[in-house]
């Protein structure tokens, strides 16, 4: 059996988003499974010392038309948020509640939350719409709103968050193939052929 | 006949070489001629509030084992320079003094200054070098020499380094298609499809 795929990803991320929507079919592939981990990209912005994307001086104007434009080359639908980048720590939070419980249903839900953003307009940073989504995929609204309250939930996303920070990870999508890191959406086409075989 | 496709770089960006491996074929294959536009990134980095990428935390160390990987996938050959990355500025001005006399042959130069740089290990900071690298494609020694000193090279120089940043040109390659922007060897996809149609 081979070692899962680390996928790590912000659910602000436009790239992160479109990797999204082709990375279990690429690891399926290749006989692997998916390891999703949400992570939070302004403690690694810090760290670097730069600011966010969007807030990037020419980067980020730049950025704006590249967003639309790589989905429309990869044929994915896009819908600029318009409040962006936003906080997603509940979404995280949420994730890492599930993925405790029911990794399929977690990933369920991180397709459900990009769709949301990314496609339909919904804020995500707003914990309210975050456990609207959840419902919508079928946990129980009780137990979403226990979830983002409880601090075992919290800890453990910090945790998974400051984990990936100390590996080096500092960007969205970030992809981990049998210890290579692949950075980007438009890695995919190495992480690709590194599946195939290590070149 | 259509206008030539724009691209900047620096010569120092490893992703600048290897696109320059490939621009020209691309072109060519869509009726299109490419305009060389050598760059130094020191002052889009400035403008951007960002440290160079090989001096960013976390992402400068990635940086260092994606250069040469991406090297590898692409089939292109690649040595990581010891000093790195270094000043362009003498090649820069040789380039633009002699495209204002020959272009073709600027072109030569600058595949050239690449060559030495990213695989034969030579330090295209010093301008002895670049020099040697002029007279090896066929320049005069003295015209060359003289050229570096002269002030009108100089302020061409200049006015090509500040009117890219001034057209919000950050990044090294950047490829301009009929004023739609590139930025990255990994836009190389999307330059060809632009090229076909645009999307």
């Amino acid at each position: 059996m081979k070692a899962p795929i680390e996928f790590y990803f912000d659910f602000s991320s436009p790239y992160g988003y479109l990797a999204s929507t082709r990375i279990d079919a690429l690891a399926a592939k290749h006989g692997r499974s998916v390891s999703w981990r949400p992570i939070l990209l302004g403690p690694a912005f810090k760290a670097m010392g730069t600011p966010i994307l969007a807030h990037t001086p020419l980067k980020g104007d730049y950025s704006m038309r590249d967003f639309p434009r790589s989905a429309r080359f990869h044929g994915i639908a896009y819908n600029q948020p318009e409040q962006f980048p936003v906080s997603t720590l509940a979404a995280a939070r949420v994730f890492y509640w599930l993925k405790a419980r029911n990794e399929k249903m977690a990933i369920t839900f991180a397709k459900t939350v990009f769709q949301a953003f990314f496609v339909d307009g919904i804020n995500i940073s707003e914990p309210e719409r975050v456990i609207s989504l959840a419902v919508e995929i079928g946990c129980r609204e009780g137990e979403v709103r226990a979830a983002l309250e409880d601090q075992a939930v919290k800890d453990r996303t910090k945790a998974e968050v400051e984990g990936a920070l100390a590996k080096g990870i500092f960007g969205s999508p970030y992809i981990v193939v049998d210890g290579e890191p692949f950075w980007g959406m438009d890695r995919l086409d190495q992480v690709e052929r590194w599946l195939e075989k290590p070149f």
